[in-house]
């Protein structure tokens, strides 16, 4: 599916949903130049919108996902759930009756975007061959379905977690195109510690013997590498009081924990189960070397990389910035968003989610935020 | 190597160095029946003592290794550096010119003691078929050792971490013989954070193919397995603010982050490379096998299986108990401590390290409870 030029779109009256409202398509966007020194010869970037571009072009919103989102943020046509449909929809925060809001999969994705998975210039899969991506490499692409879309100007950019990452640099390499960021549960740079986890997650795939070196396409998918590096992602999206309240040390279901005499044969715990869970699920929805491409993209995350300092990096973007964390998140914790905040031009307050989940209350808890969200940004289009 | 009975132990004057202080020596302790309904047809126990048992055994102190710990406490004979050595020693907290201080190996490990690359009756080592060892079963294993060294009641036990659990289960499973207990920057259970965080390090051995199920001796050990565990555990034992303070972005020597179009060829960030020769040195040092037993032995952790409940159980122990814990930790909780302590008989106060480097601070910085300790337990011998 090619993209729909603006002058195409359907400018129905307000309050209609448009007939392609989240629905996946597809923008051609031709080569592009990398950040390490490489090239993608041919790029596709997948993207969904909710609602209709006016008539100034000054409604457009993005949002922007995290590491193994997709681009379903609110519901659409097919009234499949989105991951932030208590924030984005009709009459909702961010009201796609009054904003033409676009959500695009991010560069290296397996959500419809050039990946790992597509073919390389000789048809086959790009797999081991597929170049280092870095979140200025997506946002330099994202901003050519911009162009596409006849965005020249956003009226807001927000993400979540690694969408916050990207949502910072498009600040930072467009500020004439950003007028307004929300950054939430993320920070001015990867951590330390964020590598630290990155690094095993990543090496959890590479270990999986399926993986062959990231050329297991038509083979069985390195589904317990991921899965691995899904359990030790989802610990730190959680928090050790949620995980203890929730589980504690039950035993799944009638398993019994001592229930052999060698350990490979033992019963699981409830929260062992529940990781199961999650692993699989992951499994089957995701490419394993786009989860690589994208954690290394992540790790790369620092806005002030060749920028100087982070107060002078951030003292080039001109938008209205909106930062907010979770107040029990240990993978992005709180503080690193109160330095982002205060690094920021003017003054930056830090909106707080509570919620004992962690990190991962960014998506359930968004509503949290819904006032401060209409009143620093979305009391009206303009 | 066989136990010396104490009858043949050297009973030298006070302040002089035993000859067999801190030497790695194996007691012979035969069958022994397992928690799950296993059994261990022949158990062999390391150990270590430091100092001299007095005429009336009442000065026995047994002091217990944490996951990846080996008997070897504090200095000896061979002058060889001590995970403890602040804390036991000539003239320390533990002053072994005045106790009779004992390392014991745990039950599985690999220090010594009877474990997964020992000999199964057929002559080939347990591997796979090693059975599923519980904190219990070794301190039982413990129980048999004490009884070889003539020591009927312990003046303390102590331990950290892991050495905490068997420390509290030597209280809980043998009351009369255990007069003083120490359970240091460890619980009453381990939680379910602990337990998730202890699977994914079991599954990342499994998954390194060179595992095989863990009969992989005579081949190449799983090293990448068990690096990949140890990773996630270290970070786990530090804390965030300490990986940011020594490390935070930075790349590792000349190497280049940004440096390779492919992201499995780019140069390391410093943290990896510290993960990376951490994950080295225990693969270097340590049976895989071993890890996936005492991991399992630890996630079985539990005060109060079958004991009813946490205060019922503790209410059989009949020692003084000593709890601390590091203010950093974020695997053993400061405030899972305060659930122990105040679940003990009597009034328990817990007694805090001070440390940005989280739970590995029950190593680095136990000097800080030299003072509590002499207070609490080590006045003199009695």
């Amino acid at each position: 599916m090619t993209t729909h030029p603006p002058a195409q779109l359907q400018r129905g009256s307000h309050r209609a949903r448009a007939p392609q409202d989240g629905q996946l398509r597809t923008a051609q966007l031709g080569p592009l130049a990398l950040e390490t020194g490489g090239e993608l010869p041919e790029v596709e970037l997948a993207f969904e919108t909710w609602g209709e571009l006016n008539s100034d072009a000054s409604n457009a919103v993005l949002v922007l996902h995290a590491l193994t989102g997709s681009t379903h943020v609110a519901r659409g046509a097919t009234g499949e759930e989105g991951w932030w449909d208590t924030l984005v929809g009709p009459g909702r925060t961010v009201d796609t009756d009054e904003y033409f809001v676009v959500s695009g999969n991010m560069l290296g994705g397996c959500y419809g975007s050039t990946g790992p998975a597509s073919p390389a210039p000789d048809g086959r899969p790009w797999g081991s061959r597929f170049p280092f991506i870095t979140i200025r490499d997506s946002v330099r692409a994202e901003a050519l379905l911009a162009d596409q879309l006849g965005v020249r100007s956003w009226h807001s950019v927000l993400g979540g977690s690694m969408g916050g990452a990207r949502a910072l640099e498009w600040a930072l390499l467009y500020p004439e195109r950003v007028r307004r960021c929300a950054v939430i549960a993320c920070t001015a740079a990867s951590s330390a510690e964020q590598i630290a986890f990155a690094q095993a997650q990543v090496q959890a795939i590479r270990l999986d013997p399926a993986y062959r070196g990231g050329d297991y396409y038509g083979g069985p998918p390195p589904s317990s590498g991921l899965g691995l590096a899904r359990r030790i992602a989802h610990i730190t999206y959680r928090s050790e009081p949620e995980l203890h309240a929730r589980f504690g040390r039950s035993e799944q279901g009638d398993e019994q924990v001592l229930g052999a005499v060698l350990p490979a044969e033992r019963g699981r715990y409830r929260v062992e189960s529940y990781l199961d869970h999650q692993a699989a699920k992951l499994a089957g929805r995701f490419d394993a070397n786009s989860y690589v491409v994208l954690t290394e993209a992540l790790m790369s995350h620092d806005a002030a990389r060749g920028r100087g300092s982070l107060s002078e990096a951030l003292a080039g973007a001109s938008a209205d910035f909106f930062v907010a964390a979770v107040d029990t998140d240990r993978l992005y914790v709180p503080e690193q968003s109160r330095q982002l905040a205060a690094a920021l031009p003017g003054t930056v307050p830090v909106h707080l989610i509570h919620s004992v989940m962690g990190h991962d209350a960014f998506l359930t808890e968004i509503l949290q935020l819904d006032g401060a969200l209409r009143a620093a940004f979305f009391g009206r289009a303009q």
